[in-house]
């Protein structure tokens, strides 16, 4: 090819030099220093662990009967009481533990400093070891020492990849005695598991199992998800990965509202993920100040119905049109469809119709007859509110299922729902006006002119689903920090015997207060299916938390005007890079978000 | 709601603080020095305009008899001679003169700072004026003065939100008629168009237009695009928008590919955003280093087959699912399907058709009727691979029309189409697996443990499209300083009285060197429906570019295995902050992509 000699040899090394997570930003990165709460800090200034003592707190048992009767031992060793880290330096001297972590789940920002964290506490007398592939590889017992090498090469980097993860539900007496095997042949004195409600829901039956059956072995839990749904008052003011997936969807939706306002012409559906809370849409609006952010527990508590949602998306559209803004951005929060009341009773009567009638419906030839077979089983309600949906829709609804055989929520496209819905109420508003315009109820009082400068609107949407971008990202220095100190905390409470407990820390304002919550006490009971389960509490958006108020008291001026902001790119260095979640700060009172305190900052050495 | 006093005043005050484009990042960019070349700097260390000299370069002319003819006042009077920026404090002490500016089609990072650059260069002798909403303002007479303050307010912030933009072709004498009696009222002294380039085309032509005509009034280009299909060799190495843009996406690109390496089962498919050139997936492969980037250049070159492409897709899975790795990341550059041969056959084919019975097609009342109609039209291969189509996609190419009536490539879903036919290929291999392993041609030689390795595979998949949300971010220190200094030169130029130049600016690794390219010499003529048409060149990826060399050195052992990384988030502070895109540093022969330089940092203050 003759241009051999033109290539700068330089950059085309740097090219291969920075493969394999060397990109200049991680190896930055990598050397980045942590603060440490003073409970982990001994004389010397060196990392080390805490201990704990009992706290005032005892969480209150949602249904004390039920789990009293499920978790006798857990119960009546911790006695619900919450822990909290003391600085103490006698547990500096333990030795020879052998712990064991893993990964369960989607990815999180942060994962890889939990393992640094636990590392840290452990120190070189006991060994961490690491469990690949999530509960799966606990149950196949694929199990491996990790190296302090190792985990310096992945401190401060982003993904679950060091372990990998997944999503197997341990449940069953034979999983159980598989699990027991691998903790046995290890030789465990301590089992970490970093997850969302669900794997610490495990947890808390692994810890009493563990109890029943005389094994000495730690149970600890560490809360982790984006959707920032595992939080507990102010002692667990959110989970790790939270922050940063919430910084890069702001980014993009911020860059989002700049672009709609730079082409003057896009209307940009976004979905953000988030399986059931709407903590990162809100978050997300009051970072971005946007048109239009969707709240599912809202429209649940106010029995809002698709239609209603539509019309507050039109008035808000027209609003704007008439203020000469064509132009704007409406967050969408994944979990919607089933927070709207008529959507949840069909996908209900969906559910219990597969239940019965699955063989039967998959044995119909076409769609069609499928429709036949269904529709006159679905209530009039439910049967009209299918015939209204996008064709593609329904025959998601009808064909697509988990694993379960229920309908998959997850894959319905909302952000496309509400733009064909929208479009088509948009169509109709200009073709008849007298419809929609004129004095009386729920008609639009306008001009004339008003009206017809709505008539001569035209809609441009674009549709964009923000996830995955999220969930491995590098982590912000706030997660970074928490995370490590959640791996602190876990590694602390398993040298000092604990076991049963969720790992917390909280105070983020005021040099971080290093707690451990009694899993049990966060439990609840739950009817799945016609049977009773355990699990853990998801914490949702409630109406009247000051996150939302805060957001309520202010997007109606958000909606009429163009006042959106870009916080931009998450900052590892500079002014900007010490920012807390905007509705974290608010729910827990604190007085400013823009710096954190977790304490004195260390170069974290790991031997 | 009992809940106000819970609510700190402190945060809810810093959230209607932040409204408005007052993010805490927003406002501290707005602070940010700026690197300023030194012909621009005056004897008392201040900004001040550069002059213009002629160098010894001269383009060449790509078809000099027809460009003779439509451009003979600007060849005589430019000779497509380049200039070249020195220092010289003469242009100082020129006041009253006034020079408007317009944004034209998609918004690229780095806007607002040419408009800045512009009011630097002309000092508060002179006038700026902005026109809103691009050639269409133009054309109505949407024009303001732009007060110091203003802009001030606007700098460093990403977006095209201060004048708007839009897609406005000018060609028709009416519209030159209107274009003329703007500068005429606003009595301009100068025209600064801020476009691709086509935008930049029609800087030349109406350059050409005010030299016939004796209109003096300064026209000149400044080359806008995040494709990076504008540049020209070493005297433009790239547009600006382009550096901030490929960031963007190789931050989410490297995101995804730790993401899939995390939760181990997705190959995410990530189609990214650049209308014909290749170039921002190149760039992003080179950041990321993912398992497989489509180069849309190399398969017309090549002459590869859509089949060709789903073989290499195929390959590189079963290749990395033998070695256990059963995840990845490809990319996808929006323009492929142009660069098909048998499909850009079939859309010719099409585009034909649909001129020529356009209307009876409309008349048919079913999709079906209109299959039927076209089936027969086609060529026997277009046919069968319009048939080999899914369906949305067969129905999108006949449904969907642009405004000149033709099959709307951009929107055809390219991610979806490539998703669907591998996730085919690779059923068919798990079905029949003696189809395609054994010995002999085209075939996988493999163990019989491996086969049944292949034939266990789940592949799980998630499609992407990475565009708007890289267009208009705040602009990386590299794009902020870059489009600062176009917009000096600009400015700089029309008080020299020089018209028809496109700004430029090259040498990022020493200083910078200061530039003015004739339009004329960067157009070419190409046939567009049957009609000669004069263009400015689009940049392509070519495949003896030693940034497509560096890449096609390395990308088998990045299919092979998991070499990813992840550059990060962009970073306005601290070590990572002024890396130059890796493609322009290779294509210019630099020693290191990791340090820009632009000259001396100065505070930016207008007046």
């Amino acid at each position: 090819m003759g241009t051999a000699e033109m290539i700068s040899e330089e950059v085309a090394g740097q090219v291969t030099k920075t493969e394999g997570r060397h990109s200049i930003f991680e190896d930055e990165a990598r050397k980045m220093p942590l603060p440490v709460c003073p409970v982990f800090l001994g004389k010397d200034g060196e990392i080390r662990p805490a201990r704990f003592r009992e706290t005032n707190i005892a969480l209150t048992l949602k249904n004390p009967e039920q789990l009293q009767r499920v978790f006798p031992k857990t119960l009546s060793k911790n006695r619900n009481v919450v822990l909290e880290g003391i600085a103490d330096e006698s547990l500096r001297s333990i030795t020879g533990k052998r712990v064991a972590v893993l990964f369960s789940g989607g990815p999180a920002a942060g994962g890889h400093n939990v393992l640094a964290g636990l590392k840290a506490a452990l120190g070189k007398g006991n060994s961490l070891l690491g469990i690949r592939k999530g509960p799966k590889g606990l149950l196949n017992g694929d199990v491996f020492e990790i190296s302090s090498q190792a985990l310096q090469n992945i401190l401060n980097t982003g993904g679950f990849d060091f372990l990998g993860t997944d999503r197997t539900k341990i449940k069953t007496q034979d999983q159980f005695e598989k699990l027991k095997e691998t903790v046995l042949k290890n030789r465990l004195d301590g089992l970490v598991i970093v997850g969302g409600d669900d794997s610490n829901t495990n947890a808390a039956f692994i810890a009493e199992v563990f109890e029943k059956e005389g094994i000495r072995c730690s149970v600890i839990g560490i809360p982790k998800t984006i959707d920032g749904d595992m939080a507990v008052g102010n002692l667990l003011p959110i989970s790790f990965g939270f922050d940063t997936a919430t910084k890069i969807y702001s980014e993009l939706v911020g860059n989002l509202t700049q672009d709609a306002a730079s082409a003057v012409k896009y209307w940009h559906f976004v979905k953000l993920m988030g399986r059931t809370a709407s903590k990162i849409t809100l978050e997300v609006a009051l970072q971005t100040k946007p048109a239009i952010a969707l709240i599912s527990e809202e429209i649940a508590e106010k029995n809002m119905s698709l239609e209603d949602i539509v019309d507050y998306i039109v008035w808000v559209i027209t609003e704007r049109r008439l203020k000469g803004i064509n132009h704007g951005v409406i967050l969408i929060p994944e979990g919607l469809v089933e927070f709207i009341p008529e959507m949840r009773t069909l996908i209900q009567e969906l559910n219990k119709i597969l239940a019965e009638y699955g063989r039967d419906i998959q044995d119909l030839p076409t769609l069609k007859n499928k429709q036949e077979f269904i529709y006159p089983l679905l209530s009039p309600q439910s049967a009209q509110l299918m015939a209204s949906l996008p064709e593609e829709m329904e025959e998601m609804l009808i064909l697509d299922r988990d694993d379960h055989g229920n309908v998959k929520v997850s894959q319905i496209e909302t952000e496309k729902l509400l733009v064909e819905k929208i479009r088509y109420r948009v169509s109709e508003l200009k073709r008849h006006p007298d419809k929609f315009f004129g004095k009386g109820e729920s008609r639009i009082d306008a001009t004339p002119e008003q009206v017809e400068k709505v008539r001569s609107m035209s809609l441009s949407t674009q549709s964009h689903f923000l996830g995955y971008e999220g969930r491995s990202a590098k982590p912000t220095l706030f997660d970074a920090a928490f995370a490590f100190l959640l791996g602190l905390t876990a590694g602390s409470l398993v040298l000092d015997g604990k076991t049963g407990y969720m790992a917390a820390v909280t105070d983020f304002d005021k040099g971080g207060r290093v707690m451990a919550l009694p899993l049990v006490g966060l439990v609840t009971s739950e009817m799945r299916k016609g049977k009773q389960e355990h699990v853990i509490e998801k914490s949702l958006v409630t109406i009247n938390s000051p996150s939302f108020v805060v957001f309520a008291e202010n997007r109606e001026r958000w909606a009429k005007e163009d006042l959106f902001s870009s916080p931009g790119p998450i900052q590892h260095w500079g002014p900007t890079s010490r920012q807390l979640p905007i509705s974290v700060a608010l729910d827990q009172s604190y007085k400013d978000f823009r710096n954190f305190d977790l304490g004195e900052e260390r170069q974290v050495k790991l031997e």
